[in-house]
């Protein structure tokens, strides 16, 4: 049962997926529409040649640049930082944020070696120095993490007082990760974000 | 973003995946190792080329007949009745059967529409009456459809009255606590409780 075996062992290696999560997975997959596991395979097979992180905010995208950035119809004066692209995917689908984003490809965690040189913050000032944004709104995640990574962008943001800098109110669980926060929770720590 | 939209919808009808778990993991294929990405690809489109159901029990496997029914170290006197192929796999690694194994590919359940016809009955009982079964081990799951097929089973035995028809235990889970245990479990072990 090599091919199962090793099927069931790469599924197991997807993040959520437990060993019996990936064995029911395993011999669903040899149940189903053939053609359904062909275009899973092919989308599996492909997705990185398709999708690649915007050269302008960094969330994932198939044009250049990302239909966010290239939006003439968006507010250039709202940015809203976070820490992966799949956040600006949850934000955007919450329907309470109509600005521009910008991606810093994770949060600043010095127990797993990750500094603010890992990050796009150099990007990131580049782009406040040149735009006209009013307002950086920050959304990391409310971890230990998150929150080092908002009072760095703090600290960055000194050499532009004009710009109001806000973040999102804490009225997501502390501790919880972003991507699983209902649209309720986020539309609500959008409308109710602080000064920071 | 169709081609993740499509991969994350795709992912979504996988057993026991909703829509976060998903996103979660159509994301995480886009960062992975591309080496990982086309290895998985690969199995699963290649999965239902290579594995195919024993001729003789059912299970899965990729040679035919499977390791278990050409395993000649096995007890052929000694024969598990099991809903699904991967309960083969379960019983197995418990390490605690050396017989032969009979998938029957469901359990009667009117109202999923399954009755015996759909089941494999016919050459279950046409394995008992050409072997040299001594007892029959019904595994069925312990949930309703579980017992009406073992009831079904035990109808088709009465032809068979010198094969031993046994049935496995229910009861308290081993390292489960007592206060947790539901209602159900504990009448049913209270019910087949043994001589101690």
């Amino acid at each position: 049962m090599n091919t199962l075996d090793n099927l069931i062992q790469a599924l197991s290696r997807l993040p959520g997926i437990g060993p019996k999560s990936a064995a029911r997975i395993g011999y669903h997959l040899i149940k189903t529409n053939p053609q359904y596991n062909k275009e899973l395979a092919k989308s599996i097979g492909t997705i990185q040649d398709v999708v690649f992180p915007c050269p302008v905010c960094g969330s994932y995208t198939e044009i250049s640049p990302c239909r966010f950035c290239s939006d003439s119809s968006r507010d250039r004066e709202l940015l809203c930082v976070v820490e992966q692209p799949q956040d600006v995917v949850t934000i955007s689908t919450s329907g309470s944020y109509n600005g521009l984003y910008h991606v810093l490809g994770g949060a600043i965690s010095p127990l797993d070696g990750i500094g603010p040189e890992d990050l796009s913050f150099d990007s990131l000032m580049r782009r406040i120095s040149e735009g006209s944004f009013q307002e950086v709104i920050i959304a990391t995640n409310p971890t230990e993490e998150g929150d080092t990574t908002a009072m760095y962008i703090r600290h960055l943001m000194k050499d532009f007082p004009d710009i109001i800098l806000t973040r999102l109110a804490s009225g997501l669980p502390i501790g919880g990760d972003l991507e699983y926060a209902d649209r309720l929770t986020l539309a609500r720590s959008l409308r109710g974000r602080i000064k920071f």
